[in-house]
Parts: C-alpha cells; structure tokens; sequence
C-alpha cells in the first residue's frame, strides 16, 4: 500500500518557547504562516518479508538512523512491533532543510498521519507522537500544532496537540514572499543567553497581537521581535530594509532560519520580482495554506 | 463589502451532553461526519446610512428576529455598536433546517466568520460566539467544535472552541448517504427523560470508539446507541434494516433529526441509487468534507 501526505511549510514569525517535563505540555506561543508548499510524504508499505524493516529517505536518498531521528522515532512508535514487512518513508521538501521552513515537523507529522492511515490510530494520536518526537529531539516546539491549523495562526496557548490552542487571523489577498539564504540551528538558538530576550519579547509580541489582530500587525510585531532580540542583524537586517522599500508592510526573519519573509499583496507581486531580481537574491512567492494537512491512499500516478 | 463563508453540514452519529455554567464548557462528547454541502452565508455590509441595521435572510427570505435568534445573537455580539450601516446576512442551507444536518450551527459560525472577516477578531473569537449562542438558545452543543474540524470527527473533550478538543479518524473512499425525512427538535430530546440513558450511552459508545477508531466501528456503535436510547424505532428503524441490506456497513440514525445516514463505498453508489429508488424515499450521496470552514472576500461573479 501506498499513502502519501502533505503538511505545509511554517513560518515563524514570533515565538516564546515553554518548556515542562511532559513533551506534550512543552510547546510554544507565537504565531506564523503555513505555505502551500511543504513536505509531501510517501509512505510505502509492503508485507511478506520475514522482518520488520523500516527506511527512511529525503528527496530521493536514503537516510540514515542518525540524520533523521526525529522521523525514525515516529515511525518506530507507529509501526507496529509484531509487523512484518518494508516500510519505506520518502520525504520530499519544497524548501531545504535547517532554513526555518518547518521540515523536521513537517517529515514527523507526514509520516506520523500517513503510518497512522495504514496501521489505525486517530489524527491526534499521530499528531502528539509527532510532536513528541520534535519536542524529545529539539526540531521545534510549535511547528506541528500549528501545521494543523493551517493559515495565518496564532499559539494562544502552549503545548502539543490536544493541549495547545491555536487561533488564526482573517486575512485577504496576501502571499508570502519568501528569500531563504542558508540555515540556523534552532536547538543553539533555544541553547544560548538569548533565549531569555525570547522569551520575554515573544509574550510582548503575542500580547500586542491579539489587541489587534490583523496580518499587518502580526508582520510589524515580528520585525521588532527580530531587532530587539538581535536575531535580525547585520548583512540580513540590511537586506530586509531593502525589501521594505518594495512592499507595503514590513518584511521580517524566518525563525529560525538564515532568511526573510514578508506579506505581499497578489497585486504588487509582478513588480516585486522585478525588484528581487536586481538585488540577486533567491526568492519564492508562495500562497497560505489553510485548512488541515492532507493524508490519503495514493495509487501509480495519483489518486484514484 | 461582501464576504462569503461555507461551513459544512454536520452529522452527529451519538454523543453525550455535558452541561456546564460557563457555556464555553457545555459541549458534548460524540462522533460525526461533517458534508461537502452545507451552510453558505453571504454577508452584505455597506456603510453609510445614518443607522445601525442587521437583516437576516434563510434561503432568500427575510426571517424575523424570533425565528433566527442565534443568528441575531451573533450578528449583535459581532457587528460593533457604534457601526453605522446595513448589514445583511443571507444563509442558504443545502439541507432543511431541524433535519439534523447543523445548519443552526452553520448559520451561527457562517455569520460570525463572515462578520469576523470584516470587523476584526479572529477565528476563535467568531467560533466561539457561534458556540455560546447556539449553547445560550440550545441550537446545538456539538455542531460548531465538530464544524471547525472537519472530516469523520471525534469529540473526545467537551466544550466550546478553544476549551473541547476534537480528533479525527482516518477513512479512506467513503461517501455518506443521507435519508431526510423529517425534524426533530434537539430541545425536546434534550429536556427530555431520554437524555441520561443517552449520557450513559453516548459515553459508552466514545470508549468503545477509542478502543477501536475507524469509521466502521464508528457507525456500528452509531446505530447501537440508537437503538438503546430508543430514539431510532418504528418505521424508521424497519427503512434502517432496508437500508442494511445493501450497504456493507449498518445505516444509523442522525442525531437529531427525522432521518438516516450510512458510510457507503464509492464503487456501491451505483447499486446503492437503484435501490433508493424503488423504497421511494429522498436521499442524497454527499462526499465528507476535510478541512476548515471557509471565509473570504466576494466579488460579482465569484470570488477574484
């Protein structure tokens, strides 16, 4: 059988990490944007061999154990013991990894919903095992809660799925403009002095966003929350004033990744590719995403 | 301005009432299948009249305040008081109100998304006036939590948006027959004796579901508790076993209306329509709906 399943791309725009020993109490507040690209997942699964085999790949090659732990955690928890067969994971990424695009939860939650669909479980319980993996292994803290609900959301409350709350914004006519230049480790930033700065910045962030609800806003706080915690800086913070000169509100930086994002609207985006194009940087325009991910069978060039 | 929302029709398979002071804590405990047809609101909002108007339209027909009263409860919550203006709300249902399809709750949230859209707050400040009023009214206790999941849903924590959690099974190439033949008032049942052997049941069948969470169990424990609580019986219960004979899985009956429901195989439709014909009852094959409700700008002609 094959399943295949898509979870989109998430953007953090702000965030504040909450820790607690349950994973599923540990999570974060903030908010961000999922795109309608991502991670596609197939899982591939086959019985009538004498062991249980599980593989995982990204875009096309093999991984090994110690390079995809997150998803080997996660398929190890939903393959069942007793199963006798291949497993074959295939994870394929629209935005490369390390570079803030949500990927390590996007795989775990991928394949978390696609080895449920095969082996039984509900939504949730894939979900939280995704989480929980992503939590235990320090790939994010609020990627996957907020890949469920899609859109322009906002974490009102911490925690993995089922204990979390997450809200979305109304909003019109945006895309997300996005110039992802290179890679930032999520577990040095969440490891280093500037975690406090974080944690502190990103409830201000959150406070002032639910006051006023709006995209526009949620940019603006962003973009502060990237200066004043000094994550934004630099040859990254020259490039986003030169962005600002093009769209209509702010740009700001991927958390966390070596890179920039910014809501522009469906009509300005002709000349804003003009513009990106003279400053020679790589560039995507890429739609939100609303809605839940996706998980269904998936028959030889496409479903039934 | 006019914006549109969609917002599925909503199936309960069994449930259990949970009652609380705080209406953002009254909710249920249940299963059901949300529809691809369902509750579409257009709202018309212009300014420039001298005074606050809200007008309330079902399937093009202007109703009075008495005969929309959670509509209304939202719309006053919603449109703020010093707006000057008319505002107009037209809500077309695909299916007939008090037939069990949630069109209560999908007027509600249909409104209160739309009217979010345009005056501000965000999604889980529109979802959860739809749940107070229908909750404060007794509309529903399920529909809006269940509504804002999408798919074949679990409610496995009470309450309104934001406090009851809602999972999801996975299914695959399941379509759902509906057979509406009448109303039954959700009031009455409620206030009814039948209410605590439906409390006990309901919970009974949620555990069973848990246990074993596919959408096949879920209609097999569906049917159970009618049959138990008494509520499927009669004629109904005799088009039930008809219904049975033909479909792979047991039909049941919708919570709360006049009429039944059943999981059917793409491949059967056919079959199936033959034989609807000749019991001579109204029937429709509706795909499940994934996802969120929708909500966004409208143009003339559709949206841009």
């Amino acid at each position: 059988m094959l399943v295949r399943s898509f979870v989109p791309a998430h953007i953090t725009a702000f965030f504040a990490p909450v820790f607690h020993d349950d994973p599923l109490k540990t999570g974060s507040l903030g908010a961000g944007i999922n795109l309608a690209k991502g991670t596609n997942v197939f899982a591939s699964i086959e019985t009538g061999t004498l062991e249980r085999h599980v593989h995982i790949a990204f875009n096309g090659e093999p991984v090994k154990r110690e390079e995809a732990v997150i998803s080997y955690s996660v398929a190890e928890k939903l393959v069942p013991e007793d199963f006798l067969g291949e497993v074959e994971i295939w994870q394929y990424f629209d935005f490369p990894n390390g570079y803030g695009f949500g990927n390590s939860a996007g795989g775990a939650l991928g394949t978390a919903l696609a080895l449920g669909y095969r082996f039984g479980g509900t939504w949730l319980r894939a979900a939280q095992v995704a989480h929980e993996a992503e939590v235990k292994h320090r790939g994010g803290l609020g990627d996957v809660i907020a890949q469920l609900a899609g859109g322009i959301e906002v974490r009102v409350k911490p925690g993995g799925p089922g204990i979390g709350v997450v809200d979305n914004l109304f909003f019109e006519d945006y895309k997300v403009l996005v110039v992802p230049l290179g890679k930032l480790s999520t577990r040095e930033v969440l490891d280093g002095d500037v975690v406090k700065t974080i944690e502190v910045e990103g409830r201000n962030a959150l406070k002032a966003l639910l006051k006023e609800p709006t995209p526009e806003r949620m940019i603006a706080l962003a973009r502060n929350f990237a200066e004043k915690t000094g994550l934004l800086s630099g040859e990254l913070l020259e490039l986003a004033r030169e962005l600002d000169k093009v769209i209509s509100t702010p740009s700001s930086m991927i958390m966390l990744g070596k890179g920039l994002f910014a809501l522009v609207r469906g009509r300005e985006v002709e000349g804003i590719r003009a513009t990106l194009s003279d400053l020679g940087v790589p560039y995507d325009i890429v739609e939100i995403y609303e809605g839940k991910p996706r998980v269904e069978r998936w028959f030889e060039g496409g479903p039934k």
